[in-house]
Parts: structure tokens; C-alpha cells; sequence
């Protein structure tokens, strides 16, 4: 029976509409069945003859009845089709759906860590925000707002380009035009990229061990087979390189990934030299050189690069925020020629309205003074952690990497089980963490490294989670 | 000779640093020389220690020179390892640098198109300028920008997912919780994520022929096979999926993309059927289903599914602004569960200031009033566009698709030659389009079909266009 009331919030139409398709789904109405002229309808419901032909239409639309409106309209085979495709759906056993609590459980962590010393976080409080605010405001306000019309071209906004290559020349000695750059969201997006434009020849690919972990795990996905070459404890890099089968090298030059070494000029050049001798390609992940403490940023590999032969990453996710989902490529330009034609990337993946307000932060000069601000605050962790690991550990440890970025490798001098100092330490509500993740060979991971990161924990819990992790070592070592 | 210059802008110890870099670079100082000690040079420039200093460490740590402060600097074998680089670098020729000019050059259209009929596009107009800034200006201000510190969930902010899980079940009849909705950064993202979930053993697909060449592009990239499925002049949809060796299905049930018909609930019934019998998968992309002028929105075909067997693809780039980069899918449990278990998707891609945004707006019902608004706008055009064609064309064209989205398909009955069409219309500054690319079989693509958008183009620009479109057709008949 077709009913409606009127004291509800759907329209009369909707609920005619929805009587109607229900008593076909169940069977009450059959197929060939005619559905009631539309004028006796409308006087039986007391509504007018339009919301029911509406109703009869949206019916007609999904395909529930057939006919023409003064014709009058015929119900489809409609619950034959529902019965058959339920008769088919019995057979398939669905009770495992799972509730919704338990694909949230893996989205929250549930324990209360006071002291983390996590690698990747940063703080959100110089994120400056009272620009962003602005900057939103001036945009939106003005004539270019007719961008967000079009989908963005697969490199990028032309004008953040132009002004990120005048940053990269002057903060990282690259010499690039807006040509070379495409803006990207995220480093596996930036990998996806690279690995998609390296000639089908070059799928061998050199890893520093230990080293990026993400990194890895896009080469894995891209199928790159990878060796890796070892830079700890010894340097043993450019010996490994010689005899290694492959055509191309992840590195982090400026701050090596987690041992936080610099790479010095000469194997750079060695590199280079090793890059055109072999047909081979570099890719740079620059992914954390504007924050250097006790010397200037070293110029990218890119900049020494005169032979074509280095593939450049770069990030905001470290200076400004990871939850920006912004980064680059500076690329040769034949790399450029190769994304160009390659129809999986047809469009920008990033926001038009971030791109713009990130333009204008470089252009009007502060994101320099942003990047000296941060610098001088992250320096004050950094000497903070140093100075407290020296103050409570004393000889019994050795710091790795601390002259830049947002992380310490910790190298206990006694033999510690890594894994139950971390366990303990986190039962004291401090987290930190090993590098065994960082290398490829897992079982050749030395157990007496930690890494601890310090973009996210302030002064005060540097010092008293450093106070918490010798507590921790000390129960460790009984 | 090291000099330094006070009236520059550059510090003092970064020109002693280059001055010496360039030394050792050009092989004025040699490997094994000796710097001058640090008291010495800064008695002769006329600078204090700490400036030297700074210059040497420098130097240090990009490896140009070895030694310690005290103990005396000496210099590195660097311009030996930069000769034998470049040496070999002779060998490559790179003679075929390109000018920037020509990287630009695709960037930008040149020809001056009045009345572009373009698909894809949208107007900028109607983009919530003043809300997004208030929303940003809202949100800058809030607690909630502790988020800023942190990578997004890979699944996307937890809010965002949530209204949109409430949205979708108003506005498309679908009933899925935060849990199966992956925020994704554009429909090439979203295709990708759906390829690296789908089965290993579902790599054969069927798509709509004609159909949307992006889905097409991204199953090629993934190395898909492909088997298109006539939908047009006539449906052998059903036959050939009978007969087709496939175990999937890209559809586009609301409004098929370019042909513009709404799938029967009849054959959205044989699909789920066909998909449980057959172990197969349903991949719905509901571009612009929000957008229905003659009746309400179609439910979605995920809102009929029961055996998990239908993965939908959403978006706002149609109904907000493609420049935003916004879309999401919404999965069966277990597709959810693959996704989480990928390690090359670490992150959202999405900026969380939009994901927190867009939640808001949704929240706050204006994307619902904001969608209302759109409606009424493009339905007005698509009306004009219609009237315009009848009243110009009459019986020697049919429209395809009208009822939906920002395109219709313009069939001409008589035989014309559609590229010569095309061309001429652009003579006269009309931009119109064929539906070649919509055909995986180009030769079978009919020559008499012709894809007219109107997203970005108004009331007045489509009349006259229409016009002008006329001109060129009797021209074209000549």
C-alpha cells in the first residue's frame, strides 16, 4: 500500500518513491503490473499530480518501471534479479565482518608514552600558522582563485616552481629552472616518480646499510632488486661500489640516514664519477638538510652534478610540516622529457591553494627566516640531548650524526640487549627505538644502537627522559 | 689569495669558505698543503679567530680539508677526484641541453579559445572562497593543530572519514563506517591503491567501451589486461560479460562516462550476481553523481552490494574544485585490511588543514547547501545547452546524457568528418571534442560523436558557441 505523511522531513515524491521501490524489491508488485494512473494516485494520497509523476520518474530513472508518462508506467523483472543475485550471495559465507572498533584500534595508540624520543614528528608549534591564516586570505580574495577551476599541471603551480628554484639555488647551491621541478605529495609519491622515469635497464639499486627504511620498502614495491652497501661501521661504500651490480644509488649525502654522517666532497665526486663510468643514476634524498647546528647547510650533491646523472628529493615535511604533504624532485631535464609523456601522472596530487600560500611564504622571505628560527630551536634540543647523554652516560655511549636534523644514533659501548632496554624504558613511559629497521640484512643490525629523535619532545623531556632511559639501562645492565 | 669584502651582504667566514673551496677546486692549494694557521689569517684579514674558525670547520665538514682545530688543517685530494670526474664527463656529450622556453612551452596553451566545451573543468565561481577562509582562519586557531607535528594516517583524519561516512549514507544510500573510507589525493591515486589491493589473480578487467581513458591509462600502467565492453550504440554489456575472460569490472552506474546512461537496477542486479558467481570485483566510479537535473541523485551501486564484492571510487573534484586534489574510496573490509598491510602507502597524501576543512564544511551542511546551489547553476547551463542544440540543430543531431554531470554526448545523424568538424570550429575559437579517446579500439570509435562539457562555460558562452558551432557544421557539410 502506498502511504505518506506529510508531517515528515522527506519530501511526499521521495516517500512515494520509496514505497513503491520497496514493494517491488519484495514482490508485492510484480513485474508487468501497472503501477496506479498518476492523476487517481495523487487525488487518493491528496497530494498533486506533479509528486507523483516525480516519484514515478525517479523509478523510470533507476529502471524499476519501464513506459512513458500518459501511457502509463509497468513494474521490471526487478525481484527476480534481487532473488537470483541473494540465492548466489547465500552461498558466500560473510560472517567475519568485523566491527567497527577493531579497524579503529590500529589508528590510536593506546599507551601513554610521557618521553618520546620518535624519529619523524616534529613540533607544531613553530608551524606559522598566523601566515598560513593570511596568506589563505589573501589568495582566496584574489583573482587568481580562477585556478581552482582546472586541474593542476602534472608538474606543478609554475609560479611555487619558479620561486623554489631561486630557494634551492640559494639554500642548496642548486642551479635548476622551473622546468626541472614537479611538486609532489609525499616521499613515496617522489619515489613512485623516480622509480617510474629510470630506464627500464636501471631496476638495480645500491642502498646505504644501514639506511632509509622507506625508501626500501618503495623500491621493494617498484620491483628494484637492492644491495646494500655498507657505510657502518666503516665506510665501506665506495669498495662495495666498484664490484656491486648496479645501475643506480639511493643516498643521503647531507646527513646519511640514521648514522648521520656527512658525506665528504671526495666521495661525492666519486659518486659522480662512478655515475658516469657505469651509465649509472643518483638519487639525492635531501630530506632534512636545512637544519645543520654547528655549520652551514652542505650544498646537494645535485649542485656538483655536471653530467645528468643526479635525481634530487627534497621535503617540507621537516622544516615546515609532515602533515602538509609537500615535497619536490629537481630533475635532468631528460628525466623531466620521460614524466612528461608518462600517462599514469596527468595532474598535480597537490592542493592548488597550498602550492600558492608555500610560493608566497618563500617569496616574501619567510621561509628563510621560518628555517633560521627552527634552527636555532631544534640547536637547543639537540645540544640539550648531547650534553644530557654526555652528563648521565658519560663514556659508556658514543653519539652519531648530531650535527644536523631532527635525530641521534646512540651507540652503547657495553653489550645491552637493545630490544629489553627499549621494553624497559617504555614501561617508564620513554620511547625509544632501534635501528634494526634501517637495515636490510636484519640479522647483521648491530644490537647495541639506538636512534632517538628530538622533533617532537621538548627541552624539559629531553632531560628527564634521558634521566629515565639511564634508569632504564641500569635495570638493563643488572 | 684569500681576501674577504666587509660591504658584502654574504658573512665574512662563508667568503673565506669560498675562497678557499675554489682554491683546492682549481688546484691553487694541493693535497697535503698545510691552511694558513688560524691566528695568522685572521691577524691578516683583519677578523676575528671565530670567523676563521667557522670557515675551516666548514670546510671540515664538507671534507675539503682533514685535520683539527689546534693541530692545523690540511688540505684534501679534492681536485684530483673533481679532474678525473670531469674527465670522464668529457667523454658524455651534452650538447643537447634544452632552453628553458621549451620546458615551458607545454605548460601553456596558446591558441585563444572563446567558447571551450571542454570536459573536466569546472567554474571557479562557485568554489566557498569565504568559507574555506574562515575554516582555515577557525582552524589555525584551534588545539587541533598539534596535528601539524605528525604524518597523517594512512587512511586519512579519522573526522574527515567519519562525516563522510554519514554524508554518503544521505546522499548516496551508502552504509559504510570511517573504517572502509581511504582518502586519497586524485583519481590516478585512488586507481592505483584499488590495482595494488586487487588479487593478484584479478588482473583481467572489463571497462565500458566507450569509456573513461584515465581508468584506462592507470589498468594499462599496472599492467592490467584490458577487455572493453560495448555500452554503445547498443548495451552488449551483459552478453559480453558472459563470454569476457575477466575478473573485474571498471563501471560507471550513475552516469556512464561519455555516453551519459544510467545503469537499470536490472543490470546493477546482474552485475553483483555476475561478480559472486564469478569471484569478481565491481570497480564503481561515481564521478559526478551528485550532480542530477531531472531526478535525484542514483543510489549507488555500493549501496546494493551485500557480498563485499564493490569498490567505490568519490570525489570532489567536480563538486568543489579538481584543483583541490580531494577524493576517496570506500572499500569492503578486507580490501581495507590489504591496504593497511602496504607498506608503500605509509601516509594520507592529503594535506590535513583540507581533510579538516572539508570535514567541517561537510558537517556543517554546507556542502549539502553548497551542492543544492551547483545543481540549480550547472542545470540551468546543461538546459540552455540543450534548447540551444534543439533549436539550432533540430532532428540532425540526437543528445546523449543529459540528465547528469557537466557533458553531454552530441551524436550527428548525416555523415560528417568530426576532425575536419573540430578543426573548424576551432578556426572559430569553439573548442569541442571527439570521443576517440573514450574507445579503447580507436577504429571502431563512431566518426559522428562529439563530447560537449560544460563546466566552464556559461549561459551566454554556451548560446553563442552553440552558434558558432552551427556555422562550422554547415561548413563542414559543404
Amino acid at each position: 500500500m502506498i502511504y505518506v505523511n506529510s508531517t515528515l522531513r522527506e519530501p511526499l515524491y521521495m516517500q512515494i518513491y520509496q514505497c513503491i521501490k520497496e514493494e517491488i524489491l519484495d514482490g508485492e508488485r510484480n513485474a508487468k503490473d501497472k503501477l496506479p494512473p498518476i492523476r487517481e494516485l495523487a487525488s487518493s494520497l491528496n497530494v498533486s499530480k506533479n509528486t507523483v509523476e516525480a516519484a514515478y520518474h525517479q523509478l523510470f530513472v533507476e529502471g524499476y518501471v519501464k513506459g512513458k508518462r500518459g501511457s502509463g508506467f509497468v513494474v521490471e523483472d526487478v525481484q527476480n534479479f534481487l532473488l537470483s543475485y541473494r540465492k548466489i550471495n547465500e552461498v558466500e559465507i560473510r560472517n567475519s565482518k568485523k566491527r567497527y572498533g577493531e579497524f579503529l584500534e590500529g589508528e590510536t595508540s593506546s599507551e601513554a608514552i610521557q618521553y618520546d624520543f620518535q624519529y619523524g614528528n616534529i613540533s607544531s608549534e613553530f608551524f606559522p600558522c598566523d601566515y598560513w591564516r593570511k596568506a589563505t586570505e589573501y589568495i582566496l580574495s584574489s583573482f587568481e582563485t580562477s585556478a581552482l577551476s582546472t586541474y593542476i599541471d602534472k608538474m606543478g603551480d609554475l609560479k611555487f616552481r619558479e620561486v623554489l628554484s631561486r630557494y634551492l639555488y640559494e639554500a642548496r647551491g642548486i642551479s635548476c629552472h622551473a622546468g626541472q621541478i614537479i611538486i609532489s605529495s609525499g616521499f613515496q609519491h617522489a619515489m613512485n616518480i623516480i622509480c617510474d622515469i629510470l630506464p627500464e635497464t636501471h631496476r638495480r639499486v645500491g642502498m646505504e646499510e644501514p639506511g632509509f627504511y622507506s625508501a626500501r620498502d618503495m623500491f621493494f614495491y617498484k620491483h628494484f632488486e637492492i644491495e646494500p652497501l655498507r657505510v657502518f661501521p666503516d665506510d665501506r661504500y665506495i669498495f662495495d661500489l666498484e664490484n656491486a651490480d648496479v645501475s643506480c644509488l639511493y643516498v643521503t649525502p647531507s646527513h646519511q640516514f640514521p648514522m648521520g654522517r656527512v658525506m665528504p666532497i671526495e666521495i661525492r665526486y666519486k659518486l659522480l664519477k662512478w655515475a658516469v663510468e657505469n651509465d649509472g643514476y643518483l638519487i639525492e634524498d635531501d630530506y632534512d638538510s636545512t637544519l645543520r647546528y654547528n655549520s652551514r647547510p652542505i650544498p646537494a650533491l645535485f649542485s656538483l652534478d655536471e653530467s645528468e646523472r643526479v635525481l634530487y628529493v627534497g621535503t617540507f615535511s621537516k622544516s615546515l610540516s609532515p602533515a602538509l604533504r609537500v615535497n619536490y624532485l629537481v630533475l635532468p631535464e631528460s628525466f623531466v622529457r620521460k614524466y612528461q609523456e608518462l600517462p599514469q601522472y596527468s595532474h598535480s596530487t597537490v592542493s592548488w591553494l597550498d602550492q600558492k600560500i608555500l610560493a608566497k611564504f618563500i617569496e616574501d622571505g619567510r621561509y628563510h627566516k621560518h628555517l633560521r628560527k627552527i634552527s636555532t630551536q631544534y640547536s637547543m634540543r639537540n645540544l640539550q640531548l648531547r650534553q644530557m647523554i654526555d652528563k648521565t652516560f658519560g663514556n659508556s655511549v658514543k653519539i652519531h650524526g648530531f650535527d644536523a636534523g631532527l635525530h641521534i644514533v646512540l651507540e652503547v659501548n657495553s653489550e645491552i640487549d637493545v630490544d629489553k632496554f627499549v621494553a624497559l624504558a617504555r614501561k617508564k613511559k620513554a620511547a625509544v627505538y632501534t635501528v634494526e629497521r634501517c637495515f636490510l640484512d636484519k640479522e647483521k643490525a648491530p644490537k647495541n644502537l639506538l636512534l632517538l629523535g628530538f622533533g617532537r619532545i621538548d627541552e624539559k623531556g629531553i632531560k628527564r627522559g634521558v634521566e629515565v632511559l639511564k634508569l632504564a639501562m641500569e635495570q638493563c645492565l643488572e
